[in-house]
């Protein structure tokens, strides 16, 4: 049997062979062997409840994670947990010592941890991560958290993939809550103040709620749930409210519309690279790219008259 | 005559009319007839040099912008000046008031004003900004200034337009350099110290300095301009500075490689910009989307699949 045989992964993998499931995220992140391994997978997927964790640095997303996930196996569920790594010269630390923590979680047969570094263009990180979900829902998890590391637009692109987002922040941020809510606060389908025994979780919720009634009104305003992580305490809650997202999403059939959206999204994301990389490839075949670039520089041609012939010779 | 003949108002633009200028900046921003104007204006470009000016808010840049504009008048320049300030509920009014500031600038008709506001997608930005670039150009400009609000992505996007780039700072901005420095330090071309009378400016040349040293070496490190806008300090050097970095891309063969970089950026832009376009179009007229995304949702087909197959229409 070739170690890559990509058939036999699969089958080993829905068999819950936990080597062959982490050999098929690897592939898929890191060959061009994802639309394989997507087709082969595709009738097993659609049954995980994918859950967004983001939020800045050093508010506890993974002592979080670790908490929802050790509660989550007190009732049996498998879990997968994708960690999504910004390439940052800064942070390259702390996302270390996180990952270490998270480990300690691994000798659980029924919890399968994976970090991805966000190698590339914000695409990538989306479709990697895509990727990974689904082999982890066909895998057989219950649950998939996808952890992000920051609130940037990285992050929310990620969280594009979940079906409910955790936004997690602590006491005392009210100026960081000013920097991040263009654009971060409405992402969040849940907000979680972690650390909640420190001074100040009053007000941060109090801002919370402020900045909740001056963006548009949802009808359904996402819930603050308060907990001390650390010590284990307002897990039970959080994942209440989880589910209770979860039910609210049915019944307003909201769940299967945002799975559809999420998908839609997804294609022409695909779409689009597979485009951008075909127009590269039949450029490279057929034209001097630089002889292209002079005649415009030189005059010869303007840059939309150039591209328009371009696009005529590739596009039916 | 109609109101929008765009070959007329080229022919009265090369004439120096400054209202079909502005017109046509308008148009290239707002419409769909910018690749006409860029083919019309094609054989009167490139003479123009592009100046791109960016720094945190606060630092003084349409100060500086304002100063370097009345120096060159006085050499008889022809000066075009675009603002580009980034959509943000936060800056409206610092970008109003500066832009009050640069218009005492505009009875001089000999140089040309304009802001622009950056809707939309990044790269919607650079294009916008590009065009209106090609048109001061073809006005008959000899510099034109790209002066952006930020030092975000867009910013970064913007300054891929331009022949030399101002970072400008101000002295005691030690952890705003920390912050801006991954991706923003290695744009700068001269870096001008605004300010400079204030204290600490001998500790921000400083760590630009080390910075400059911790980053890969450059073999021409960027000089640092100490000067003081507002009163009209150190304006000469600047511009000394900047005629020196001119010199120095001709000297090693960079200027023309440098613009040929951009324009093969811009070209990519452009046909990825168009490519989506028709891909969208196309999916529209023949193809039902909301179906192919129940056959994906409901696993009747995956979707690379649908996605291959699709391409395999459009493409030739």
């Amino acid at each position: 049997m070739k170690k890559n045989d990509i058939p036999d992964l699969v089958k080993r993998m829905l068999t819950g062979e936990t080597l062959a499931a982490a050999r098929l995220i690897s592939l898929a992140e890191n060959s061009d062997s994802n639309e394989e391994i997507i087709k082969l997978i595709t009738p097993h997927v659609g049954n995980a409840y994918i859950i967004g964790i983001t939020g800045a640095p050093g508010v506890g997303k993974s002592t979080l994670t670790d908490k929802l996930v050790k509660y989550l196996r007190l009732q049996d569920k498998k879990i997968g947990v994708v960690a999504v790594d910004p390439t940052s010269p800064f942070s390259g630390g702390a996302i270390l010592g996180d990952r270490i923590r998270l480990q300690q979680l691994a000798t659980d047969e029924n919890v399968f941890i994976r970090s991805m570094a966000s190698r590339g263009h914000l695409g990538g990180i989306s479709s990697a991560t895509s990727d990974a979900i689904k082999i982890l829902d066909a895998y057989g998890c219950d649950y998939i958290f996808i952890e992000t590391v920051g609130v940037g637009q990285s992050e929310i692109e990620v969280v594009k993939n979940v079906d409910t987002t955790l936004l997690v922040l602590i006491p005392g941020m009210g100026d960081e809550i000013q920097a991040i809510k263009a654009g971060v606060m409405e992402i969040a389908d849940i907000f979680v103040v972690n650390k909640a025994d420190k001074d100040g979780v009053e007000r941060t919720v109090l801002e919370i709620e402020m900045l909740q009634n001056l963006g548009e009104h949802k009808e359904h305003p996402a819930p603050i749930c308060q907990v001390i992580a650390r010590d284990n305490e307002g897990i039970e809650q959080l994942v209440s409210a989880i589910q209770e997202h979860h039910e609210f999403l049915q019944q307003k059939n909201m769940f299967d519309a945002n799975r559809k959206q999420r998908l839609e999204m997804e294609m022409k994301q695909i779409a689009h690279n597979k485009l951008l990389q075909k127009t590269s490839e039949f450029l490279q075949e057929n034209y001097d790219l630089n002889q292209l670039i002079d005649d415009v520089y030189n005059k010869k041609k303007d840059v939309y008259s150039v591209i328009n012939e371009l696009l005529e010779e590739i596009v039916k």
